[in-house]
């Protein structure tokens, strides 16, 4: 009888072959988009991920998820193209929160928003992080401007928000505001003409449908069994998804790694220069054995902290630890890979350049490098004090 | 008596006051196009570069061009917006075209193909590189394939070429052909239908008006008196324009460079996180520290190339040391500049994000750093062995 | 029950006990030497290790070894102090002699050699590498240019030979020479007069009991019966120790580096500057938090190599992965310790600069990182020729 | 006529001979010490730098100094060995403190103070640095905690100093304390029996004569008229040596810089492996020519910080700029060559490991490069400020 374990493996080998058969000849499809593919694009990719038996391969008929250390297995092979996730449903912001609404939400609250978004017939949003320019939370949550007041049998809310991911096109929404309890999320229905997008940002990458949305909530009411949790438990709810949901990005990221450094070493065995494929230069060939080694980090660290998840914990420090690893490796990878491939690594229709432009906003995205570490120079902090008290 | 020096100091300040007051605020024109503004755009510029006296401020109206050092003065300014170099007509291509046609044309072939590039009214481009899969000319000259044969009063001339900077919209091309006496340099008329754009490369970069293009010769016919110096010259003649224009890279991306870091100092400044202003977290702080540090070195750097070309030297050397150091310089100073700005950092709406995009390119035009690296190790170890003869 | 794994997690406990109570206060003791602990000191501390029951605790009584997993828990305890590996005989060269001779040894040849080096009572060195000013074997064993001739009932040896860690000292000797079959591994009863000693290297690391020396083989003669293997398996057998030993630096490097990370924090506690601590100065902070990061990816990278020679393969790729992934990492964060820490970093008295010099060698001992990348480049392109073919 | 930067140049070539002659052969010179060059070993350099008339080569007859555009071009040469500052008199600290006496002190604290030391006869500390575990004074000077108490006709010190370069064998000493006005800095005969050198430190540089000392100040007996300046003006006399002390450790350390260079160029082309020379491995030629890059940067920066001082500035930003990127640069150069000559590269007997040791700890003295950023960015802030007041 086959281990858990190897039923993942087999979940991942099927994926991959999805993937690279049917996912990888769309990455020229003209409907990709500068920031996100089209919906049109993504229904088609979702029909042929359902044929395959790849449609939100993490998650099982019954519900229950794969353990995460198997969920880094497939969803590591999702990534080998920049639109397997969207293809198989493992994107952000829909992995987070599928996740965070079977763990929180009633059983109302799940037939009308989490289902849809398992069966990959609805995408969704999460609306957190505010303008820089009005003083609200970005990387500090505790900056969180957009409030929520009781409103009849209901709350109204209030506010502004930006960067978030996929809300154009999106059909469930998750809003964090501030109410008197503390922070609140919701659950909304999407669109709604009370939430307005007020543009797409022009960012580096492009591989999220719908993009990341600048906002405006113009006194939207949610009805009260829409709260997600308790008032006040906003913060709380938020950390459940915060670790898994920043792992899932290092997963999906490092196929397209994997893929990067494959384009790359495959350009430099066949390309020549000065006598000599590229490869038997030490000025790449050294970058591809640097890559080889990241990648292989990079898996090891991604598993360490998905053991760490499935222990239990809140992976709040190994997740930590392992994005600002990943994400910084990964960017080192893709920019060796765009080097080797000199004037065709700088392409943006070939995977490194993908990838360069996604691990760059990677290193901002939840939570830039930065406060990363100043976590854990805290947490370092604390231990020592407890230590020495 | 002002000396040639600040002469060039007055040129570089009303550049600059051209560049900030009326190119910046084209910066969002929907005209600038993902592969360089389009030719609506530049000549709208340029006209407004006439009015405010400052089209190809290099050089002077006999004719002569400002020393390189001066040079760097005036083009560090054109290049605090992606937009000025067009708009003052010291971008690349044309910048170097212009130089090698000033020292290497004869007298018609000036009055034909270098006055209008002087004036501003028209683009050229230089047709060199070739594609890797049909094993051409890349960082190796030597791996030329486009031919030229003898043909009547004249030459034809067959092959391929990519990275065709400003092809797309150039009036003037300059194409390097292999003939029987070696490497030939020929001034052709553009548009012609013997060469083909067979595309705009989808590069990451996207100031240069014209974009990077791929191109088919075709049987293009070009009389005897259009070749530039003689049959067997090309290379030679491509070492004019070598040094100069791999230094005039330099000197533009350093004024974006600068401008990156404005922005980035200004976002820093104004943007509270954890209770403080983001320039007062150490993080933060010291990345726009080692930006001012590494804008210093670039700018010391290319004075040094620079005086060393002024003082009559080829300049292959300092300037591949040079480009290196720069390009890999200004990279490092856009990294921290997105960083510092987070997610605004890398939205392609802000300076830091195109430099990003900008110098990446960089890295690897005019000779990936790879490339100058095993040269001045070719050179060190000349060195060594007549030190040890 | 206890696992064999528990098992190994409890010698490591009562290692770190050892070195951490026993071991460290004797860091200061004036027989440490520039090169190496002196031979009283080893002694001593030997005594001590067979006290607290931790004399060579990764081999069994009945000689059999942990596997490399657990060895990896043993050994980076020994690590926590630089005098840990020689007090507990888990030093190299040792370590992979008495690896090799448990694997390729005769019975006869067990007894002799092997077992006074397991009980602690003998020291080992390895004779490989040579001069490179003689044209001889560095990182290229196949300059091997030691001979060995036939000669009576055995064989004659003469060459030079450089790098020998702990030759001054040692009573068994593995020389590696090159025969009409081939290289050739003899084991060889120390000291000998045939065997010169031409002096102590003058290193900047300082761990390993008799220094890195070197040596002139001046007719030696070795009785048949001693030479390990059959004549021209010298590499083969070579290659039996190669990754385990590779391996093993990395296991008490890491150890070190723990201890580094340690002196560090509480110094970063405790210090005060412009009015916090030094920890609270990003500056500061942010390094201990990439260390932190960084000491985990080591132990990562050591546990997967483990695990590959655990199954029984060469584990060469993997070693050299993970051999150029640790010493790299290990000398980042022995450099950011010693920053941290100010004057008090660059003190040989404190644990940073220790490790700092360590690993500076390290990154060239068992194969320069460079010479790894090279071989993983070759790697790359095989697997690509393979697949391609 | 000569200008007075060829005769600087003369006078640098005078010197760069007598090192290369004189002083290189005395580089193995048992006399050197693990902590800085003994005394007789100092003396006997010096008589030899007399003769050859390069003793204090910065400093002409008059007792006026070159500019210190010039002095860059002497020191360099001075620092081309180890021993070469020592030998020609213009080592740390004395380089500083001649050039604090020649601005600050009075004619008769000159005769007494200045002129032994300008003569090379006389050696000399300056007491700043204070105790860590004290809370006293490091980077941050306002933590000064040395007290001068009036007492008599003259002043009575004590407290706690470390790091005190030089202080073991000087003749003079400046001794940095706290009065009721403020700091003070005081003129001392040494050796004095108030002043007692605890130990010389152990750390891991070894060019200063007298090494870096912990020394306990008590109850130390000042005249009134050996106060330099006036009670109160201590910081601001420290100031004037302060950037071009810092500044002249680059000039001396580049000169070393470009030896190990030599030195490393040298083995490259000379060594072979694996079919080739060292050099012609990509992977050793790049490190080669990233050095030559770096070593141009660092002349580059020097040489504009001088200039900045020689226009009447007090150069602390360009300094503080210059000793990042100097020291920091250096350190890089001094790891490739290390790491370029592999076993050789990590014997303290080669220039590598010597400057490599040199580096490291020049990265911390003088202010460690994140102080330097700290205070750069503050500047920053200062002129953001300022501009959008």
């Amino acid at each position: 009888m086959p281990t858990a374990h190897e039923d993942a493996r087999r979940v991942a080998d099927r994926v991959e072959r999805f993937v690279r058969d049917i996912v990888i000849p769309y990455e020229d499809d003209p409907r990709r988009g500068p920031h996100g593919p089209e919906e049109s694009l993504v229904d088609e990719l979702r029909d042929l991920a359902r044929e395959a038996g790849v449609m939100t391969p993490h998650i099982r008929q019954d519900g229950s998820h794969l353990t995460q250390r198997e969920t880094a297995l497939v969803l590591e092979k999702t990534g080998l193209s920049p639109l397997g996730p969207a293809a198989c449903n493992t994107a952000a912001p829909d992995e987070g929160n599928m996740l965070l609404l079977g763990r929180a939400a009633s059983p109302e609250q799940k037939a009308r928003f989490l289902d849809p978004l398992v069966s990959g017939h609805a995408r969704s949003a999460f609306f957190m992080t505010e303008p820089a320019e009005l003083g609200g939370a970005g990387s500090d949550p505790s900056m969180l401007q957009c409030r929520a007041e009781p409103s009849g049998n209901g709350w109204r809310i209030n506010g502004e928000k930006t960067f978030i991911t996929g809300a154009d096109g999106a059909k469930v929404g998750l809003v964090m505001a501030k109410a008197e309890a503390g922070a609140c999320l919701f659950l909304v229905d999407l669109p709604d003409p009370a939430i307005r997008i007020d543009g797409v940002l022009d960012t580096m990458d492009g591989t999220m449908p719908g993009g990341h949305c600048r906002i405006t909530i113009d006194d939207l009411f949610v009805p009260a069994d829409r709260i997600l949790g308790e008032p006040g438990d906003g913060f709380r709810l938020a950390q459940i998804r915060l670790a898994p949901a920043r792992l899932s990005h290092c997963m999906r990221w490092l196929g397209l790694g994997v893929r990067a450094q494959e384009q790359a070493l495959d350009y430099a065995c066949r390309r020549q220069a000065f006598g000599r494929a590229l490869i038997d230069h030490e000025g790449v060939g050294f970058m591809l054995a640097e890559n080889q080694i990241e990648l292989q980090q990079c898996r090891l660290m991604i598993d360490w902290c998905a053991a760490d998840l499935d222990a239990g914990n809140n992976g709040n420090v190994p997740s930590s630890m392992t994005k600002v690893a990943v994400s910084e490796a990964l960017f080192r990878v893709a920019d060796r890979c765009v080097q080797a491939m000199g004037g065709q690594g700088v392409c943006d229709t070939n995977i490194p350049a993908q990838l360069f432009r996604e691990t760059r906003c990677f290193r901002v995205y939840d939570g830039p490098t930065e406060v990363h570490k100043w976590s854990l120079a805290k947490k370092l902090k604390k231990g020592w004090t407890e230590a020495n008290a």
